[in-house]
């Protein structure tokens, strides 16, 4: 009966895109300088083209191409050198025929020149006369105005996760500042009786909290402002008066633990009494993964959702469900993959869709996928892995030696 | 003349390497939940076994598995109830034959007691008395002490970059710090007559600088410490300067610009004069590239590189030199990389290696790698690249078709 009731990853993401449709990422205005890791909002177009004036490619002399036809070693063209170019200053002269002005690499090409030759085919033949010893074609190493970026041409697109090309891009169009997607903030509960904290020597029947420090990092990596941190022992009042105070103030609340029967009990009823009912998933078709829940609180407008206490399920669900999410409502494209070879069978798991964690080997001109296993799926098996691959639920499996797609980590 | 003195990517690395012998990253102790993006200067081996108690897999009974032997739906096995076990406290009790405690997931297995049956096969026969349906096997639905990880074993690899995932490792171990290597710090100095910032509007002639923003940036993703950034006019004795007063406080001290020949020749100068004459690598035999300078000052302990001017070309050999050699230094491993088709032949350049940009396209189950092309080398070509990939320089090209391997930036 159960199985009915949990959902498949696509109809899980499709839920939490339609609740959070009112709880779309703000937009700010960040400093293009201090904009590194963010999401654009808007595409951002050229205000101006680029180069703004006619530069050179190299070290030479701007010429008029007609005037260089015919020129050899044996019978160079001799021309009047009429300006020398430095740079950062304009050009305030103009090439006419006969006429030729150096140019270094970058600087702008006079006015009346359509080429320019490169220093190494020409020798100065007097103090005012140049030899060039090479035709040159028209328009060559030139860079004509706007040849770069046209005006109004679309730099970059709005859902790039800026980098420093972008950066790059920016400073030279003279963006000064972005619109950008305010991260989600996020607050991480970690639950269990077991818990203590890495600084404590757990007694028999303790472990150390991992949840808090791995899901931290992870939004962190994936971009979101992680507001608060709190580990809580299993009691349902603390903590449903936690998530309520969490969800006041973070877009997201994850609540993680309560594998255990009597506690994913707990967990389910405490976001369903926070949302008033507004359980959106309860349980996905995943492997590992499936005791999750997902709510949506309409009054404080902030999703809270429950992950299993198994870290490598939680860092699963976290990276396929709120991680694909928070890029999803961002416009940001899929993350980095590629194709790799498996090394082994692997069985998926009948009625859900199993995502298993690969190590990549390289071995001529081709990437290979090793599953990485772990009984009780702790975290180590997360540490060896470079990637995830994903079973679908209606696939019995995948084979040695077939192509599959691994997926990064954010 | 000139071809017969630059040296090839490997041969610059090589030198690199050797000169930076005495400078080795220093290690520096931080705090494991602060640590995320260091590079751990030290195998980390695990103190204590974990699980460090025996943990169940499922919510359900221990028991002696001999017992179970021969269970069926019609004729159960029926154990007397000894102990309830919760989560986060050790087990008092012990399980001998005919008894069986309840055990949580996670929760800690009592002595005697050899497997756990699933609560999904039981059923209460009376208040004290459980009925067992199905024989469980010996192990089964036990995590034993060291199973996930055994007391002393390496569990993260020195050189490793902390992911979510390490920080999680370090969690459970109760690794409350670790030594990671200090970041070297980096200056970064763009120089050029025709260099604005981004808030001014170039006159003709003028242009805003890119290379220290976008180096900057880079330095930043790769995990160096940005020290300081500044841009000067083409004054060599004021440039010269300014490297020195940087090589006394930076480990390395980038100088970009000067592309063109004289300048070329002036970037030269000051490395040959603050390195007092060490200059390991005067050019590279890499498109782009070539005007590339790098010495070690040994007096100030110190790496001064000149990077040419234009942004492609620098943020590619601060890429396959810089970052590498600080991966290299750190223990690192190559960076990620994915195995694609050619869209369009590329031919090779004689006697140099050729560093391609490239935008990948997924197109049924494989990755195809397409050229992205710029006349002028500017940074709109980097905002379209998705990764490089390289040409040897004994290489004719690749061609259409033909598999390569696409590197990431870092």
């Amino acid at each position: 009966m159960e199985l009915l009731k949990v959902d498949t990853i696509e109809s899980a993401r499709e839920k939490l895109i339609h609740a959070m449709q009112e709880k779309k990422p703000e937009k700010i205005r960040v400093e293009s300088n201090k904009s590194l890791g963010y999401v654009l909002a808007e595409d951002l177009l050229a205000q101006e083209p680029v180069p703004s004036f006619r530069r050179s490619m190299v070290d030479g002399y701007a010429v008029k191409s007609a005037d260089t036809t015919g020129a050899s070693e044996n019978l160079p063209v001799l021309l009047e050198i009429v300006e020398e170019v430095s740079m950062g200053v304009p050009s305030h002269g103009s090439v006419k025929n006969g006429t030729c002005a150096y140019v270094p690499t970058g600087g702008m090409i006079p006015e009346g020149a359509d080429a320019v030759v490169m220093e190494e085919y020409c020798e100065m033949f007097d103090k005012h006369h140049l030899a060039v010893y090479d035709p040159v074609a028209y328009g060559k190493n030139v860079v004509s105005v706007g040849e770069d970026i046209r005006r109004g041409e679309l730099v970059i697109k709005k859902g790039t996760r800026i980098r420093p090309q972008e950066i790059g891009v920016m400073a030279s169009l003279g963006i000064l500042d972005a619109m950008v997607y305010e991260p989600w903030t996020i607050t991480i509960l970690s639950t269990g009786d077991e818990l203590v904290p890495p600084f404590v020597q757990p007694l028999p029947g303790e472990v150390r909290d991992i949840n808090s420090y791995a899901l931290k990092a992870q939004a962190e990596v994936c971009g979101l402002k992680v507001q608060n941190v709190m580990v809580y022992k299993d009691d349902r009042e603390v903590i449903k008066e936690a998530v309520v105070q969490s969800l006041n103030r973070s877009d997201l609340v994850i609540l993680s633990g309560g594998s255990s029967k009597g506690k994913k009990d707990a967990t389910s009823q405490i976001i369903d009494e926070v949302t008033d009912g507004n359980t959106l998933v309860r349980g996905l078709a995943l492997k590992p993964g499936k005791p999750s829940i997902f709510g949506y609180d309409r009054s404080r407008a902030a999703l809270a959702a429950g992950l299993p206490g198994h870290p490598v399920a939680a860092m699963l669900v976290f990276e396929l469900l709120i991680v694909w999410l928070y890029k999803h409502m961002t416009h940001q494209k899929e993350g980095p993959s590629l194709f790799a070879r498996m090394t082994a069978n692997l069985a998926g798991a009948p009625g859900r869709a199993t995502c298993q964690l690969v190590r990549l080997l390289k071995k001529e001109q081709e990437y290979y996928a090793e599953p990485v296993y772990g009984k009780s799926g702790l975290i180590t098996t997360f540490t060896k892995a470079d990637g995830y691959l994903m079973i679908g639920q209606n696939q019995e499996g995948v084979k040695k030696d077939q192509q599959v797609e691994v997926f990064f980590l954010s």
